[in-house]
């Protein structure tokens, strides 16, 4: 075992504060990285105040990480030391479901393990995500990351980025799509971009006038205000394929109404009451609604190689590791474009 | 104009009486049928009863209608005299939309003619149903029937059937596939016979136990009485799709459940409030809900060949006429195997 600087919740009222953790030495499959940056994600936010009520402390947050390398397990294949490499929101799961076999680790029949806050299948105790100098697992949780890419903007795509790739290839999204994204925070923007990337026509769907400038430099071809009715009523009928971001409350009903024939919308945002939805706004134009949950392991990677492909990283702003208190407050009220990540040398 | 009798309801209270009405001579692409059969759609009540407000009366119910042709226009192509035909849901469409142009008539963008309660597209006014002695329509709305299957039963595909088969046709339903097909009545029979001959392994969900004979005469291969907690435990997570016929009041997140990874349940029924669906439902699992209506033309052929193809037809109840309104009080009561079905010669 080994003692690592952390920054952690002690209880779901307080403030996060430095935290010594002990991880395991390294396991025959295991890849131990030098964690450089980790990013900030709303989850982080929700499991510190435990708004979902599965939370154990003390919690050590991040699922955005980033590192270099700096030992592997003599059975290690996919890495050396020095290597760039990546943890998302997982670090194990059963590997014996039909999800697990295909590959869809993040839909595990048997529940998968989360970077932190989740229990390790050997009975070793609490997972511990990335606020902290180092981590560890199995190389086959572990994701390659490119050199070709900004490595702190890097971060959010193992959150963010797979959480909106991952239901834009599923329900294939792709040149002749037309593409709405509601909502524009940490998974918005991502979605633009990446629906851009595939070749889609892409619209930002926003209540928010002043976020039409962003928007369209993320790429979007065009920008809708929800509330001008003018403009909704050109977009209604429209769109093939809907990515609802946004976890406040909001009348699903509305966008779809914005779908056309066999128009699909998709819900990556947990909003806190369900989604009231009369069966009629279905069944005239054959719409669907449906969820998506961040992404399996091989879909992750996949999602890597094309951003860095399409040289796309997150929009970012940089902070801390003392500051993630007031970088919480401020995500709380949004205020951030789009997503913070920590830069974990200063731990 | 030619006057027809018919069975009509004059206002939304009083029961259906002996009507006449006036039927237009065939234009040159008209196609003149003598009815010999019409199937009693749960549809007809509602229109009669002006259950979504949008009656207009007299009201001449009846789209699931069978018959021979006793005209047809100068440049009719696809009909003689003499040949059996049908008429479904709708006369007419705007034929100049994307969805029409694409043969997904029931999904017109400008709203298209139902068989009855609908208006003429040539301002002729009213249209009227199958409880009638003669009908007609442009050829492009009348449907082929094959001599091979027994008429009176095949009445009932023309509705029941077809909106059934469109959505396991959509979402490709087929060998492989474990169907659940919710509610065993009109829609639901249909349902399990139809993914039974695709290939599928069908399982009817009922929480009637003495459905369970029936169920397995049509077909299913598996029975699960929904309020037994021990067979339906069996079923969690298990379902690639499930069919929805239910119109009354139940709870959509329980059937939610019984579906696996990347599982989809379509709605067909329509339940007097709306789905309480929470978000985390559809994104645990990727699942999804949609709807579908009815079928469009060249569909509800395809479906009618392969009807004929598989020797389906629908399971009837053979009334005059003149029980018509009692068959409406029995059809209240779900009090029918599986369909009632007019035998027009009694009018």
């Amino acid at each position: 075992m080994s003692s690592v600087k952390a920054f952690a919740a002690l209880d779901n009222s307080s403030p996060l504060v430095p935290h010594t953790i002990e991880r395991r030495d390294p396991k025959p499959h295991d890849v131990q990285i030098d964690i450089l940056f980790c990013g900030v994600c709303h989850s982080d936010l929700h499991f510190v105040k435990n708004d979902w009520g599965m939370s154990t402390y003390p919690l050590v947050p991040g699922h955005e990480i980033v590192g270099k390398v700096t030992a592997v397990g003599p059975h290690v294949k996919k890495f050396k030391v020095g290597d760039l490499a990546g943890i998302g929101c997982l670090v194990d799961s059963c590997r014996d479901c039909d999800n697990c076999k295909e590959g869809l680790e993040q839909y595990c029949s048997n529940g998968w393990v989360g970077t932190y806050g989740g229990q390790e299948k050997d009975g070793s105790g609490a997972t511990y995500g990335g606020y902290s100098k180092t981590i560890l697992a199995h190389e086959d949780f572990v994701l390659k990351i490119s050199e070709k890419l900004d490595l702190a903007a890097s971060a959010p795509l193992l959150c963010a980025g797979i959480t909106t790739y991952s239901p834009l290839r599923h329900w294939k999204v792709g040149k002749g799509t037309r593409v709405g994204v509601l909502g524009l925070g940490g998974l918005g923007h991502m979605g633009v971009k990446l629906a851009v990337a595939m070749g889609a026509e892409v619209t930002m769907l926003s209540h928010t006038p002043s976020k039409e400038a962003d928007a369209k430099r993320l790429g979007a071809h065009q920008f809708v205000l929800t509330s001008d009715e003018e403009q909704i009523k050109k977009v209604t009928g429209y769109f093939d394929f809907i990515l609802d971001t946004v976890s406040a409350a909001h009348d699903y009903n509305f966008y779809l109404g914005l779908l056309r024939t066999n128009g699909v919308m998709v819900c990556v945002g947990v909003p806190p009451a369900p989604a009231q939805i009369p069966a009629m706004n279905l069944i005239f134009g054959r719409k669907s609604i449906g969820g998506s949950l961040i992404g399996g392991l091989p879909e992750t990677q996949e999602m890597l190689d094309f951003c860095a492909e399409h040289n796309i990283v997150s929009d970012i702003e940089i902070i801390a590791m003392k500051d993630i208190n007031t970088a919480y407050e401020r995500l709380e009220k949004s205020d951030v474009k789009y997503r913070f990540v920590i830069d974990m040398s200063t731990l």
